[in-house]
């Protein structure tokens, strides 16, 4: 049995409800939207439109609760810590479980996921200030808009890491190889470029030290389509709470090649 | 003005329908399916989940007829030099211009094409058979299953060009980096390990001399699309004629950054 797979049937037999950054580690995590299937193909679009913030890793169609690629056997209703409910634009309610509220029209859409690049950029020497901080990785809303597709829209969200100049170079070529969790950053430097105020108050996640002679780095961000959720304003969707992943059976390392297989 | 708008308006103006292979050298092209809104969410997830064969370049909604990101100011329904109509899964005319058949819940989906890494290929001192012997490039039907989605299933069609094994691993590595057009091939060598029956006898485009020492090498094929169209049926679809490709104003080497810029 994968530790992915133990870990998913501790989480739908209710034993563990808690953030999954750095459990069944060297298994790919996903964040998850679930929207009706009236919305299905513009979040699709959306997706496709804006590869960077929203990588799309496996769709479920309608009538269906299993990601089949990316985990055999899993029951998306009931296999994430901790599910967001959006109700007409506003987060309602979080819970552990929402199979009582899944319809037959639900569309679920899997996106990858910056903890799978944290890793390689640890094997590379490198150090993760939120990390080290033991908090939450800052994120930012930016001036940067998304690409539209029927209801969603609205700005980008990145998340922040401090590097020195030497040492975010590294980081984009580390990142840059793996498209399918956010890849290479898309801003360094001067928040007030893309529109961001205050880098010490975040609007999602912590805060965290910038020293001397280090930059803020900023890679698209998989809130991103959340906030495009609320301004879509559906009269029903679902998410993962934030940190609170879908685990799945892939390991990291098959991630360049998810894509690119044909069997 | 661009010699791909230059293109563009010759196709339009019916002064140009023939095949575009090699015309408005370094600007990408692109393979071309329409069909209805009502499947155009299963269309898009095929494209979703069959990467190697169908790279999604651009998506264009209902009630428009203009790729806004390939091409700005292009008419969908007059700039490919030669459309083919299918209707309830066959192929029932061809076409220069498909305006008097537009309708206004036509979605478009536009498909890198194999034709953006010829160029590079012959940059890397590569011989591409079907060119020195001046035609269509030999496509198979393998026994390669696409995943399906919705109405759309059938076979992967592959492309080949011969190689030496040592330039089999320069191709290999030249398109791996070009994903967006195809990417790395898809099978080399023995052609009955995909199901291919008769080298000598290509299902689609010209067969090409094989030489001693040398291996057929398989690239994924945007006529597989075409394949899972004639499965699905539909009342009706559009696409280009094979050789004669939508052409864009992006650059061949803007492709790598396609899909991962946010601006």
């Amino acid at each position: 049995m994968h530790p992915s797979q133990e870990l998913r049937a501790a989480i739908r037999g209710g034993r563990f409800d808690k953030p999954t950054s750095g459990k069944a580690p060297g298994y790919v995590q996903a964040n998850l939207v679930i929207v009706p299937q009236a919305h299905a193909f513009d979040f699709l679009l959306f997706c496709q439109r804006n590869q960077k913030p929203c990588p799309l890793l496996e769709v479920v169609e309608a009538g269906q609760r299993e990601a089949k690629r990316l985990a055999p056997g899993s029951d998306l209703s009931r296999d994430i810590p901790r599910y967001r409910v959006f109700r007409d634009g506003s987060m309602t309610e979080e819970r552990t479980d929402v199979s009582d509220l899944w319809r037959n029209d639900f569309v679920s859409f899997l996106l990858g996921c910056s903890f799978s690049f944290e890793k390689p950029l640890l094997d590379a020497g490198l150090e993760i200030r939120n990390l080290t901080c033991g908090v939450n990785v800052p994120m930012y809303r930016t001036a940067i808009p998304t690409r539209p597709a029927g209801a969603f829209s609205g700005p980008l969200v990145v998340s922040m890491r401090p590097f020195t100049p030497e040492q975010a170079i590294k980081a984009a070529l580390v990142t840059g190889k793996l498209p399918e969790v956010h890849g290479a950053p898309i801003h360094q430097g001067d928040p007030g470029a893309i529109g961001i105020r205050a880098i010490d108050r975040p609007e999602y996640g912590d805060p965290v030290p910038i020293r001397a002679g280090e930059i803020p780095v900023f890679w698209a961000c998989g809130v991103t389509p959340q906030e495009a959720l609320l301004n879509a304003k559906l009269p029903l969707a679902i998410t993962h709470a934030p940190g609170h992943m879908f685990v799945s059976d892939i390991r990291e390392e098959e991630l360049p090649f998810f894509h690119y297989s044909v069997r």
